[in-house]
C-alpha cells in the first residue's frame, strides 16, 4: 500500500479524489498497489465532507509523515505551492502537479531538488489536461529527435475562435458566451492574451531542448485583435484560425512562439474545436503525430494526475531523471528574425492600385481575396521583419495581420 | 551499454537499424546508456552491407549470448518468429516486436513465458506503427475505466477510402493506385478484408478486458462492396466512410467488430485521410482522446520499435506485469445483438412506396436522402438482427448497408 496526500482541494484536487475513489479497482490493479488517500490539506472548511477525517490544514503534519510517499500538488499559482512542494520534495516525498505556473517558472530546480533527495517531481497534467503528451514526448517518442511542437493549449480561447468560426459571433460576443459557459474566467486575459498558452509551450520547449525555456521571454500575443473580417478571409483561403503554441528546431537555436495563426484545413489541428485540445508532434523519424482530447476539466485533468500517481507508486526508489535543466545560453529565435508567411487585411478606397503595389513589392505567388471593405492576401513565407519592412511602405491601412502556421 | 540484436532485416528491422545510428545521440541520452548492435540475424546475403561483421545466420549465436539483454523481433507472420521469441525469453532475454500477428495470436503465452523468465516482451509497435498508443493505453490511461477504442488503424485501406471520398475513384481504381503507390501489397486481402485491423483491434481488447480477445472470433468486414454511391450518400447525410475497429465495454462482456462504418464529419476520425491511422480512446474520467499519425513505413515503426528499445533498458530487471492473459470465458458480444444505426442504400423503381414502407417500419426520425436509381436512409440505433429482420420484409432490392459508429 502507498499513502498519499493531497493538496489543494480545488477543482482538480477534488477530482483527483473522485477518480481515486470511483476507479479505486483500476488504480489498484494498474499500480500493482492500493493507493490509500492519508490525508486532505486545505485552509477551507470540509467538516460536513464524507471523509471530513482525511482534511488538516497544517502542511507540517503532512511533511512530517514518514507513511506518506506521494504528495498531489493541485493547489495552482506560485505561492504556497512552490515552498509546499520544495518541503515535501526535501523530506524525500514524490510531488506530483498540475501546477504549469509552478513547472514553467521553477520546474528546473524542483527537478534538481527531487534528484538531491532521492524522490520525483511529476508534471503531466500541467499541459494537455487530460491528454496524454508529457510522457509520449518523454518515453514514447524517445528514439527521435523532435523537431517541432505546435499545439492548440487553451481551451477557452479555442471555444472562443470556433464560435467566430461558425456562428459568426463577435470576439466580445464568443467571450461572453465562453464565460457564461463557465469556460472563460470573468477576467479571461491569461486565456484569451495567450499567457497560459505561453506556459504550456515553454514547458513542451523546455523538454527538447532539455534546458529551461522561460515563458517570460517567449513572443506571445492573444487573440483579442481577431475580427470577423479575418474569419471570413481565413475561411475563403481554406485555413481555420487558432490561437497556437509553436517550439521549431532551427539548428542549434528555437523559434518558440504564442500567436493566433491561420491553419490549413487540411491539417488535423484545423478540425480540434470547441474546448479541445491538440497537439501536433514531429520527429526526425516518426513524421507527425497529433493528441487531441479534452485539456482542461475537472475530471480528464485529475486523470492525467492519478496516472502520474499509479506512475510513481510503480516506481518508488527508481532514479529520477531531470527533464530540463537550468538555461546555460539563450536558444530564442528573435521573433522578428523567425520565418513564416503572413496573412495582412487592408482596409483601402483603391484595391487596384494596392494589389499592384503588393505584386511589385512580394514576389512569388499571392493569394488575394477581397471583400466589400477590404482586401486581403498571404504573403510568400520570409523573415518576419523583412515582411514588416515590406509592407511598411505600402499606403493603405492595415487591419491585421497573422502568421500562417507552416 | 546494452546489447542488442535484431532478428530479422526487412523493412522494420533496417529501420530501426538505421533509427539507432542517425539518433545515436538521443538514444543514448534517453536510455541513460549506450545501446549496442551486437548481431543482426537474417538468411540473406548482407555481405556488402558496410556493417556486414554484425550479421549471423544461426539464431543459437544470438541466444547463447548472454552479453545481449534485448532481442529486436522484426521478422512478421507466426513462424519461425514464434520459436525465435520463445526460445530468446526462454533464456531470459527481453524481446521486442512490430509483429501484430504473433501479438495477437500468442501474445498471452509470450506474456507468460517473459513473466516465468524475468524478463519482458514489449509490443508497441504492433498497433498504429509510430503512434504511440499502446503506452498510453497502458500507463497514461491507467485511472480510467476504457470503456471504449475505435480506430482507423490500417492505412491502405484509409488511403483507398480516401481517394474514393476526394477523387471519386471507384474501389477498384483507388486499390490499382494504391499498388502503383505501394501502399497496398500485391496480394491485398490482409488490409481490404480487413484482418489486419481485425487483430490491431483484437490487441486492443484484450489490454482493455485484461484476457484475451480472439482476433479470429471477431467478425470482421473489409471495405470491397463499398460503392461510388455509398460515399456519395455518405456526403450528403454529413458523414465520411472509414474501416474501423471497434470494441466496446456492455457490461461484463466486450462488442468487438472490424467494419467500414458512417463517421460523422464532427469527430476528428473523419478527418484522418490517406495513409494516416486515427486512435479514439474513451474513457470513463478522461472522456474522448485520439492519436493520430502514420500507422506505417519504415521509420515510423522502428521509432515505436526504438522507443520499446530504451524503456527495456532503461528497466532492465524491473518486473514484467502481463497486460493480458488466457481467456477464461466469453466476454463477445455476438455481431447480430449489437446495436448500432444502419445506413442502408435501396435501389428500387418505386421510391414513394418504399419510404411509407421504411416510415412504417422504422420509428423515430429517418434520415432519407435520394439520387436518380437510389435511395438511402439511415435507421435509428436498434440490435442488428432487428434492423436485419425489419428490412427483410421490404419490397426493394438492398445495393449496400454500412454500420455507423457512434
Amino acid at each position: 500500500m502507498v499513502k498519499i496526500a493531497i493538496i489543494g482541494f480545488g477543482v482538480v484536487g477534488s477530482g483527483v479524489y473522485e477518480v481515486l475513489r470511483k476507479n479505486a479497482s483500476d488504480v489498484t490493479r494498474n499500480a500493482g498497489t492500493e493507493i490509500d488517500i492519508k490525508y486532505i490539506l486545505d485552509i477551507r472548511d470540509f467538516s460536513s465532507h464524507p471523509e471530513a477525517n482525511l482534511f488538516v490544514n497544517d502542511v507540517n503534519i503532512i511533511a512530517d509523515d514518514d507513511e506518506v510517499s506521494i504528495v498531489v500538488e493541485t493547489m495552482g499559482g506560485l505561492e504556497p505551492a512552490n515552498t509546499f512542494s520544495r518541503l515535501m520534495l526535501s523530506k524525500g516525498k514524490t510531488v506530483i502537479t498540475s501546477n504549469k505556473e509552478l513547472v514553467a517558472t521553477f520546474g528546473d530546480e524542483l527537478f534538481e531538488l527531487a534528484k538531491e533527495n532521492g524522490c520525483s517531481y511529476y508534471y503531466e497534467a500541467s499541459v494537455g489536461g487530460g491528454i496524454p503528451i508529457i510522457r509520449p514526448l518523454k518515453n514514447c517518442l524517445a528514439a527521435n529527435r523532435i523537431d517541432s511542437v505546435a499545439g492548440i493549449l487553451n481551451g477557452t480561447t479555442n471555444y472562443i475562435l470556433t464560435r467566430m468560426f461558425c456562428a459568426n459571433a463577435s470576439f466580445e460576443d464568443a467571450l461572453c458566451e465562453a464565460q457564461e459557459k463557465g469556460y472563460a474566467e470573468k477576467d479571461p486575459t491569461a486565456d484569451v492574451d495567450g499567457f497560459d498558452t505561453g506556459k504550456k509551450i515553454s514547458i513542451l520547449s523546455s523538454m527538447i531542448n532539455g534546458e529551461k525555456i522561460n515563458h517570460a521571454d517567449v513572443h506571445t500575443e492573444g487573440i483579442r485583435k481577431i475580427t470577423l473580417a479575418d474569419t471570413e478571409f481565413a475561411s475563403k483561403f481554406g485555413y481555420s484560425i487558432k490561437l497556437i503554441g509553436s517550439c521549431k528546431r532551427i539548428g542549434e537555436k528555437f523559434a518558440v512562439v504564442v500567436a493566433p495563426m491561420l491553419v490549413e484545413n487540411t491539417s488535423p489541428l484545423a478540425g480540434v474545436d470547441d474546448v479541445f485540445n491538440g497537439i501536433m508532434v514531429s520527429g526526425n523519424m516518426l513524421g507527425d503525430a497529433m493528441f487531441y482530447g479534452r485539456g482542461a476539466g475537472k475530471l480528464p485533468t485529475a486523470s492525467a494526475v492519478c496516472a502520474d500517481v499509479i506512475d510513481a507508486a510503480k516506481n518508488v526508489g527508481a532514479p529520477f531523471v531531470a527533464p530540463w535543466k537550468k538555461s546555460s545560453k539563450n536558444v530564442l529565435v528573435d521573433y522578428e528574425d523567425m520565418e513564416y508567411a503572413m496573412y495582412v487585411c487592408f482596409k483601402t478606397a483603391d484595391k487596384a492600385a494596392l494589389m499592384k503595389e503588393l505584386a511589385s513589392k512580394f514576389d512569388g505567388e499571392l493569394q488575394i481575396a477581397n471583400t466589400d471593405e477590404h482586401v486581403a492576401f498571404i504573403t510568400p513565407k520570409d523573415k518576419i521583419k523583412s515582411i514588416k519592412e515590406k509592407l511598411s511602405g505600402i499606403n493603405a491601412e492595415i487591419a491585421g495581420s497573422l502568421l500562417v502556421l507552416e
